[in-house]
């Protein structure tokens, strides 16, 4: 089976030219076949700010009106995504930008809920794995705005962690699949103020202990959640760390079982950093 | 050599819903393999003015700063662009969505003019007719926005008109190649305010003598000479017409020499309408 190395990369990671540049240097001499997929940073937030549109965010999800989703898909599907691929271009990387609309790549489905209206936000159905299969192989490098399609003409706002992990789990049945989240931090922190309390590693059952105690920071939880998903269903290697590290330290998922405490943690960290950081 | 057909769709045909469908409907139901390249309309200069970024045209063309670039990429290769892709694939047109960044398919060079400082707007310098070929033969529809990068990681705005010459020209080495205008008139018209007084057909020499005579209408000017530019450089066919009637009359550029003036191209237009036609 053929390696694909799936990348995911958002929050400050964009926001900043100068460390978007370096990620996007990296990105570009991974040798494996590769798709990238961005979020959107503060960019909306601030352009709706200035268009005067009220931004409500319920359980960390935005709250999707239609005149925000216009927002969302010229910030993620215009703005940010064609200055990544001009960028990476600019670097010889034959990205082409996307979302999920495009060749029918990704569809979703609007969500429905018994009592929060999200509006127009999507839950991902369906991912064409065949379709990005023909796109790499002709050798372009997909790049992914988190913006779905329900089908029927209406474009979707979509949680780009999510769709990461779910593009990971299809392309699985073709390709061997490495998920990698980059974000700002240095991976999974046992103190979220401390940037090298990295968790080398987490096994499922130990996460779900650590949610329980409170070990991990609550804003870690989606990604987290998805990262798993992608773990357990298919993908080889899901990995967490910082969009300036790529091939340094970083959070692992692993299969092997480790059960973990507060206590057990901080010495897994120090005594086996070096037999247990990511390949 | 295989039939290619590649639109232009532009100006009034993008601001009203109902038109655009109707529009997107019938290029679904073109069989041939085609190529989509859409305008702007109004969309860009509405969302400047909200986010008080003064616009200014010189000689027709937007002054395109860099916040009016952003404009640009947002409204063009963002909103327009996806939001068209997701109405074809409602229709089951397998639309994949580009602005010449992507799998570098044109490549544009920074306009330098001796008096005008016309900002961050690209003529277009080399098209990627293999990348377009390798996408179309994999069953996708490329539907591109007007902009283009300079292979230096920068975004450049680009007339609309010249993008769809420019690529008719360069895939007409691979197919035969169609290049229709669409836009919200019948064709290229007599008398501006008469939309029946269509010219069935103009060969370029009349045409040279039509703009002296100020026959032609002064906004058609820019897209006539596109068109003709196209037709002197393998695009087989070349056609201006409505954008709702696509298989209806229209303007056809033809080789056949027919000296035109305001008397006998009245004449021509009455007498020789139906064997004018375009096919």
């Amino acid at each position: 089976m053929k390696k694909l190395k799936i990348l995911k990369i958002g929050g400050n990671a964009i926001d900043n030219p100068i460390l978007l540049n370096k990620f996007l240097k990296d990105f570009t001499d991974i040798k494996d076949p590769k798709i990238l997929i961005h979020g959107g940073g503060k960019l909306a937030t601030d352009l709706a700010n200035k268009l005067n549109i009220p931004q409500t965010l319920i359980e960390g999800r935005r709250i999707t009106d239609s005149k925000t989703l216009d927002v969302a898909v010229m910030v993620y599907s215009g703005l940010i995504n064609k200055n990544i691929v001009a960028k990476l271009q600019a670097f010889d990387c034959n990205a082409m930008g996307f979302c999920g609309a495009d060749g029918n790549l990704v569809k979703s489905k609007k969500r429905i809920h018994e009592t929060i209206d999200f509006g127009q936000v999507g839950d991902i159905k369906e991912v064409k794995e065949i379709q990005f299969k023909k796109i790499i192989e002709q050798g372009f490098v997909p790049v992914l705005s988190a913006i779905t399609h329900d089908g029927n003409g209406n474009l979707l706002n979509t949680n780009a962690d999510t769709m990461a992990s779910k593009i990971a789990i299809a392309m699985s049945s073709i390709y061997e699949v490495e998920l990698i989240y980059c974000f700002e931090k240095n991976g999974v922190l046992l103190d979220v103020n401390d940037d090298n309390s990295i968790i080398n590693s987490i096994h499922k059952k130990d996460y779900e202990q650590m949610k329980e105690e409170k070990i991990i920071f609550e804003g870690m939880i989606p990604k987290l959640d998805n990262a798993f998903d992608a773990l357990e269903n298919g993908v080889k290697n899901v990995k967490i760390c910082n969009a300036q590290n790529l091939n340094d330290y970083g959070t692992k998922l692993v299969e092997s079982r480790f059960i973990a405490t507060k206590h057990n943690l901080r010495q897994k960290n120090g005594l086996h950093q070096k037999n247990d950081s990511p390949q």
